[in-house]
C-alpha cells in the first residue's frame, strides 16, 4: 500500500473539534488505501504561549532548556490526534521525534534533520496504525537532547519524512485553500493555482506568501516529492499541487505576487570603497546567526558606497549593533536601520527568457506613485522593498499589471 | 557535599514569579552546601487543562496516549524553573523522567518506580548544577513508553530520588505552612506541629490531609527519610519534620484530626450468611480497579449481614455497577449508595496502648448530636463516616475535645 503524509498545521488543530476533523481527514485516506503518516504542529497559540511564559521567566533562555520547553506543544497535540483516531474506530499511535528517531544535529531552536528512523514507523503501519508524529523537533545525533527545528519545522518533519518513508505524496493541510496568485485578503481577484513549480513555490515561500516554508519545499525539490497545499476545512477540495514537472501555464509569465512584512531595511552609508568591505559586513552578521535576505550595493556621487540590506524583524536589534560595529572599524559614515518596509515580489517560472517583465513591474509601481527603495531579481523572481504604507497597494497594482485574475480563472476552470 | 532533594507542586509553579521564588529556594540551598535536586509538578492547572482537552476529544483516551499527554505538564515547567536558575546566576539543568532514567512498572497512569538511575543526575550535580527532574513521570522499562506515576506522584518521584540518591533529606513545598492538628480552615485554633512519625504522617495523608500524598511517605518511612512539610510562600519557616524517631510529644495521645471528603459510601444489604461472600465483592472490585478504603460487615436481626464500603468518589458509579452485579449473583436484596458521607478520623502513636480514646472521640460525636455511620480503626488511628453536613462539627469538636489547640501552642514554643 502506498504512504501518504499528511501535514496538519496548528490552526488545523487548535481545538477538539478541529482535531476530530484531522482525524476524519487521516481515517478517510486509510479507507482509500493508504497507509497513513499524521505530522502535527502544537495546537493554535501554544508555541507562543510557551515562548511569553519563557520571557517572563528570564530575558535570555537557554537553548537547550527553550528547545525541552517547545517541544511540548507538538507532543500535548499528538496523543490527542491519535485518540481522536482511537474514537473513530481507527489504530493510531503517537511518536514524539525522540520517540521516531529524527536525528538532527546538535543544534538547538534551528537543528536541521540529518535522518530519519523509519523501522519503527514502518512496523506501526504494517500493524495498522495511522502513525501520528510530532512535527518540528528531533533528537541531536551526537547528544540525544531533543531539538528544535525552527520555523517552518513541521512541514519540514513532513516532507522529509514523506522522503526517507517513500511515500506518494505529502499533503499540507493549512487554513487556505490553495496556493493563490496573491493574498486573498489584499486583492479580491486573487484566485487558486491548480498546479505550481518547486522553483515558483520556493520563490513564493521565501517571499512570505506564508503557506510553505521554503525548507519543506526544498526537500521535496530535490527529492522530487508531490506536495500538495490543502485545507483541513474543505477536505473535499484538491487544493494546489506543488511538482517539479513543467505543468504550469507557462504562457503567463507570473504566477504570484508576494508581500512580505517582516524584513526589516539596515544600510550602511557613506562606504570608502575599498575591497573586502561587503564581505566583512556579512561575515560578522554569519557569525551572530543573523540571516540576510536583500543585499544592494550602490555608489554614490561622492565615491563612497551604500551597502543597504534587510534582515528579519525579529533579528534588527542585534543586526543593527553588530552593523554599527563594523561601520566605525570600516569609517563609514553611519547607519540607517527601517522597520517601515515591505517587500513586495513577481514569482513565475515564466519570466524566463521573456524581457520586460520587471520593467512592467516597475512601471505599476510608478503608476500608483510607489516610490521603490530597493530592487533584487532571480531568475524567475524580482523583489520591490518599498514603504509599508504602500504595500497592499503594490500588490493590487501589479496583480492588475500582469492579469492574474484573468488567469487564475482559467486554471481553475480545469 | 550532602544531596537535598526539594519538591515543589503545582501551586508553587504557577506563574513566573512563583518560578522565580522556587529558583531563590533552590540556589539558596546550593549556597548553604548542599547539592540540589529539584522535583516539580506541572504549573497550576495544567494538568486538568490537558485532562480536560483529552476528555473533548474522546470518552475513552488510550492509556499510553494519555500518559505522553500529561506526561508534557511537567516537561513545560522544568525548562522554565531551570532558566529561572540561570537568570540568577547559576548552573541548572532539567531533566524529564525518560532522561533521568526513571524506570516504572509497564503500566499507564498509575505506574509503579521500579528503578531510579542516579549516574546522570550525580554528574550533573558534581559539575555544579542544580538538577531539575520533572515529577509525576517515568518510563516503562520494559517497552520504553512514557508513563505516570498517578495521583501524589510528584511527591513520589521527590522522595524516591532522595532515597536512590542518598540524600540528607527531601523538602516538600506545597501551599500550606506545615503539617497542622487539623485543617485550619476548618479550625481557626489548629496549629502547626513541629514533628509528626511517618506512621501518623501516612494515616494523615490516607484520610485527606492531602499535605503529602500516603505513597511518598510509605517510600520515606521504609528507607528513614527524613522529609519537612513547608511553604515556598515563606521559605523561612521550618515547617514540619517527619521523621522515623520518636521525637514527638507522647504525653499527648492525638496528634491530629482529618476530615476526607472524597469517599462515597456503598452498602449491600440483605447478604445471605455465608462464607465467600465478602472475598467475592472486594475480588471483583479489585479487579476493576478500584480500591476500597473502609469496610464494615455487620448482622442484622433477621440473620443476614450488611456489607459497607467506602470507595472514592471517581470510582463510585463503577464500583456500585459491579457491587450491583455481585449482589444479584449472591442474592443479596439491595444496594445502596452514599455520597454525601465524609470521614472524620483521628491519628495519634501516643494512643497504643491508652485506652478510652475512641471512646471519647464517639463521645465527643455524640454530645454534639452527630450520627455516626462507619466506624474503623487501627492502632494510630480511629475512623468514623458521618454525614457530610456534620463534618466541620465533628472535626470542631474533637480537636477541642483532645486540646489540640492547647498542644499545638506547646509544641510551636520549641
Amino acid at each position: 500500500m502506498p504512504i501518504l503524509v499528511q501535514k496538519f498545521g496548528g490552526t488545523s488543530v487548535r481545538d477538539a473539534i478541529c482535531i476530530k476533523r484531522v482525524a476524519k481527514i487521516a481515517t478517510d485516506a486509510q479507507k482509500n488505501g493508504y497507509q497513513v503518516v499524521v505530522v502535527v504542529s502544537a495546537m493554535g497559540d501554544t508555541t507562543d504561549n510557551l515562548i511569553d511564559l519563557a520571557r517572563e521567566v528570564t530575558h535570555k533562555p537557554d537553548p537547550r532548556e527553550y528547545d525541552l520547553l517547545l517541544s511540548t506543544g507538538e507532543q500535548i497535540s499528538i496523543p490527542l490526534v491519535a485518540m481522536a483516531i482511537h474514537d473513530l474506530g481507527f489504530k493510531a499511535i503517537s511518536q514524539t521525534g525522540l520517540q521516531v528517531g529524527i536525528l538532527t544535529e546538535d543544534k538547538h531552536a534551528k537543528a536541521r534533520i540529518t535522518e530519519i528512523k523509519t523501522e519503527k514507523i514502518k512496523n506501526y503501519l504494517k500493524e495498522g496504525n495511522i502513525v501520528v508524529v510530532a512535527g518540528f523537533q528531533g533528537i541531536s545525533s551526537a547528544t540525544g537532547e531533543i531539538t528544535t527545528l525552527g520555523r517552518g519545522g513541521s512541514d519540514t518533519t513532513a516532507v522529509a519524512l514523506a522522503v526517507a518513508l517513500g511515500a506518494e505524496r505529502c499533503d499540507i493541510y493549512t487554513d487556505v485553500d490553495a496556493v493563490f496568485t496573491t493574498d486573498p485578503d489584499i486583492v479580491r481577484d486573487a484566485s487558486r493555482l491548480k498546479t505550481i513549480s518547486y522553483e515558483e513555490m520556493l520563490e513564493l515561500a521565501s517571499l512570505g506568501a506564508q503557506v510553505l516554508h521554503p525548507r519543506s519545499v526544498e526537500i521535496a525539490k530535490n527529492y522530487n516529492m508531490p506536495m500538495r497545499v490543502r485545507s483541513s476545512f474543505k477536505p473535499q477540495d484538491e487544493g494546489t499541487l506543488v511538482q517539479g514537472v513543467g505543468k504550469m501555464e507557462l504562457n503567463n509569465p507570473v504566477s504570484g505576487v508576494a508581500l512580505d512584512e517582516s524584513q526589516a531595511r539596515i544600510a550602511i552609508v557613506g562606504v570608502p570603497d575599498k575591497p573586502g568591505i561587503a564581505a566583512k559586513v556579512f561575515e560578522s552578521l554569519a557569525k551572530k546567526n543573523i540571516s540576510v535576505d536583500m543585499i544592494v550595493q550602490s555608489t554614490s556621487k561622492d565615491g563612497t558606497n551604500e551597502i543597504a540590506f534587510t534582515v528579519d524583524k525579529d533579528t534588527v536589534e542585534d543586526a543593527t549593533k553588530v552593523t554599527k560595529e563594523i561601520a566605525k572599524d570600516i569609517s563609514a559614515s553611519g547607519v540607517t536601520t527601517d522597520v517601515n518596509i515591505v517587500k513586495v515580489s513577481i514569482v513565475g517560472a515564466g519570466m524566463i527568457g521573456r524581457p520586460g517583465i520587471a520593467a512592467a513591474m516597475f512601471k505599476a509601481l510608478a503608476d500608483t506613485s510607489i516610490n521603490i527603495q530597493m530592487i533584487s531579481t532571480s531568475e524567475i523572481k524580482v523583489s520591490c522593498v518599498i514603504d509599508t504604507k504602500d504595500g497592499e497597494k503594490a500588490v493590487k497594482a501589479i496583480h492588475k499589471v500582469f492579469e492574474l485574475d484573468k488567469v487564475s480563472k482559467e486554471k481553475q476552470k480545469v
